[in-house]
C-alpha cells in the first residue's frame, strides 16, 4: 500500500471509530452532545489518530485496539481548539471554514463542550481498556494534557504574546508543549496499545518529540512564505502580530536547517525500532516538504 | 470523637494533603500554578473529600492512602466552580468573599486553570496509585465528571434558566448530576481505597444520591428563607430569577418533605454497611437542619 492510501485508511478507520464511539446526539443534554460532535466532525487532518495507529502496527503483538485510544487522544485535541477559539483566548469565528463551536452554539455550550470532551477521552480510556494497558494510557495522556505540557505551553503562548520579544528558551517551552505533547503521547500511546516494551516506548516519545517540533517550524516557515491561498488560512499572521517564531528568531535559512535537523533526527530514532517503519519514515518526510 | 472534631481533623488532612500534592507555583507556567492553588485554597468545605475520606475509613481493610483521591476530587470540584463563574457562565466576581479565578487574574488564565485541574485530577490517579484501584478511580471520576452527569447537569441548568417553566423532572436531573454526582463519586471512591466490595460500593452510591438530593433540596429551601447574614451569600436569589426549584414546584412544605425523606433514604442505606457509620450518620442530620 503506498504512504497515501494507507494514510487515508488510518483517517478512515478513525473516522469510523469517533462516530461509533462518541455518544448519540440525542444523549441528555442533546445540545452538549451536538456541540461534542459538531467539533469532533470538523473535518480535521486525523493526524494524532493516524500516529496512535501506525505506532501500534509496528508491534507485532498488537495486543489491544488502538481505536478508543485513538478517539480519545482525538478528543483531547479537539477540546484544546475549541476553548483556544473562545473570545477571550484566539476569539477565532472560523475553524476550517465552518463557524467555531461558541459561533456555531454560544460560549457557555462551547465552554462546557470542550470541558466534556476532556473527560470523555478518560472517560473512553476506563471504558474500552483493562488496567493493564488502560492505566498506563490515562498516565499517559493526562501527563501531557497537563498543566506542565498542554495547557502549560497554551498558557506560556498567551505570555509570549504579549511581548514580542519572548526568548527562544520560551519559544522551546511553548513548541515542546503545545505542539509536541500531544503527538508524543499519541505515539507513546499507540506503542502501548501495540505491547511495546519500556525501551520501544522511549524511542517512539523521542521519534513524537522531534516530529512535532519539526512540524511546529514547518508552521512557522510556511506562515512566512507561503500564500493563503495555498495554506487554506491567512498567511503572515505571525509577522503582522510580530509574534515570536522560529523565522523570527532564526531567519528563514535557520528555521528550515532546525526543521531538517528535527526531522535527521525522527529518522535516527525510527532505526532503534525493528518493525516495519515505512510509513513513519514517509510521514516525516512529507511534514519536511508540506506546503500546507 | 465527636462529629465537629471528626469533620475538622477530615478538612485538616485534606487540606495538608492538598498542599502537599498540588505542584509548586514555582512551577512553570508560574502564572497557571499560582491561578489553580489561589482557587483550590480559596476555602472551601473540603465537604467531597471529607466524604472520601470518611468512606474509606469504613472499611477495615483500608488497603491503600485515600489523601490522593481526596485531592483529585476536589480539583473537578474546584474547576467546575472556576468554570461556572466566568462570564459566560454565571459571570461571578466574588466566590466566598474573595475575587474569582478571572478577577484575580482573567479570563483566559481562569479557562486555563480549569481545565489544568481537572487535567490534574487523573494525573494525580495516574501516579499516586497502582492500577488497582487506580483504574477504578478514574473510570468513577471520569464518569461523574463527565457529559451525562457534572456536564450535563450544569448545561441543562443553564437550558433551564432561560425558562422559569422547567420541570420537575428537568429539576431532577440537574440535582442528580450537578450536585449529587460528585457527591456520590466521592463515597463511592473512598470506597474503592478502602477496598469495599461491589454490594458496599452500590450502597455508597446509594447513599452519596440521597445525601446530594438532601443537600440540594435545603440549598433551595435556605435560599427562599434564610436572610443573607445567616447564609453568607446573596438569599433569595433563585425566587428574584424566577429559576425554577424544589421550593417553587413543591412549595416550602412540600420541599421540607421531600428533604426528610431524601434524609430517611440516605439513614436506611447505611444501614446496609456494617462498619462504624456513626459520623457519616451525623453528617446527614447535620445536613438537614443546616443554616447556611
Amino acid at each position: 500500500m503506498d504512504f497515501t492510501t494507507q494514510f487515508n485508511a488510518f483517517v478512515a478507520q478513525a473516522d469510523q471509530a469517533l462516530d461509533k464511539l462518541l455518544l448519540p446526539v440525542s444523549t441528555r443534554p442533546a445540545r452538549l452532545h451536538e456541540a461534542m460532535r459538531y467539533s469532533l466532525q470538523a473535518g480535521g487532518k486525523r493526524l494524532r489518530p493516524v500516529l496512535l495507529l501506525s505506532a501500534a502496527e509496528l508491534f507485532r503483538g498488537k495486543k489491544h485496539d488502538p481505536l478508543p485510544a485513538g478517539v480519545a487522544i482525538e478528543c483531547v485535541h479537539t477540546y484544546s481548539l475549541i476553548h483556544d477559539d473562545l473570545p477571550c483566548m484566539d476569539n477565532d469565528d472560523l475553524r476550517r471554514g465552518r463557524p467555531t463551536a461558541h459561533k456555531q452554539f454560544d460560549e457557555a455550550t462551547a465552554l462546557l463542550a470542550g470541558d466534556a470532551l476532556l473527560t470523555y477521552a478518560f472517560e473512553l480510556l476506563a471504558q474500552h481498556y483493562s488496567a493493564e494497558p488502560g492505566f498506563a494510557l490515562v498516565r499517559e495522556l493526562s501527563d501531557a494534557a497537563g498543566s506542565r505540557r498542554l495547557i502549560g505551553g497554551q498558557m506560556e503562548d498567551l505570555l509570549a504574546e504579549k511581548k514580542a520579544d519572548a526568548t527562544a528558551d520560551q519559544l522551546e517551552f511553548i513548541h515542546l508543549n503545545k505542539t509536541a505533547a500531544m503527538i508524543d503521547a499519541a505515539l507513546v500511546m499507540g506503542g502501548l496499545t501495540g505491547g511495546a516494551n519500556e525501551t520501544e516506548l522511549a524511542t517512539l516519545r523521542t521519534f513524537g518529540r522531534e516530529l512535532g517540533l519539526t512540524f511546529q517550524i514547518v508552521d512557522d516557515i510556511l506562515d512566512a512564505t507561503a500564500d493563503s491561498a495555498t495554506l487554506g488560512k491567512t498567511a503572515g499572521k505571525d509577522a503582522k502580530a510580530d509574534k515570536t517564531t522560529f523565522v523570527k528568531l532564526h531567519g528563514l535559512d535557520g528555521a528550515r536547517r532546525y526543521a531538517r535537523e528535527h526531522t535527521e533526527s525522527a529518522l535516527a530514532a525510527l532505526t532503534n525500532l525493528s518493525g516495519d517503519t515505512a510509513f513513519l519514515r514517509r510521514l516525516v518526510e512529507t511534514m519536511l516538504v508540506r506546503k500546507h
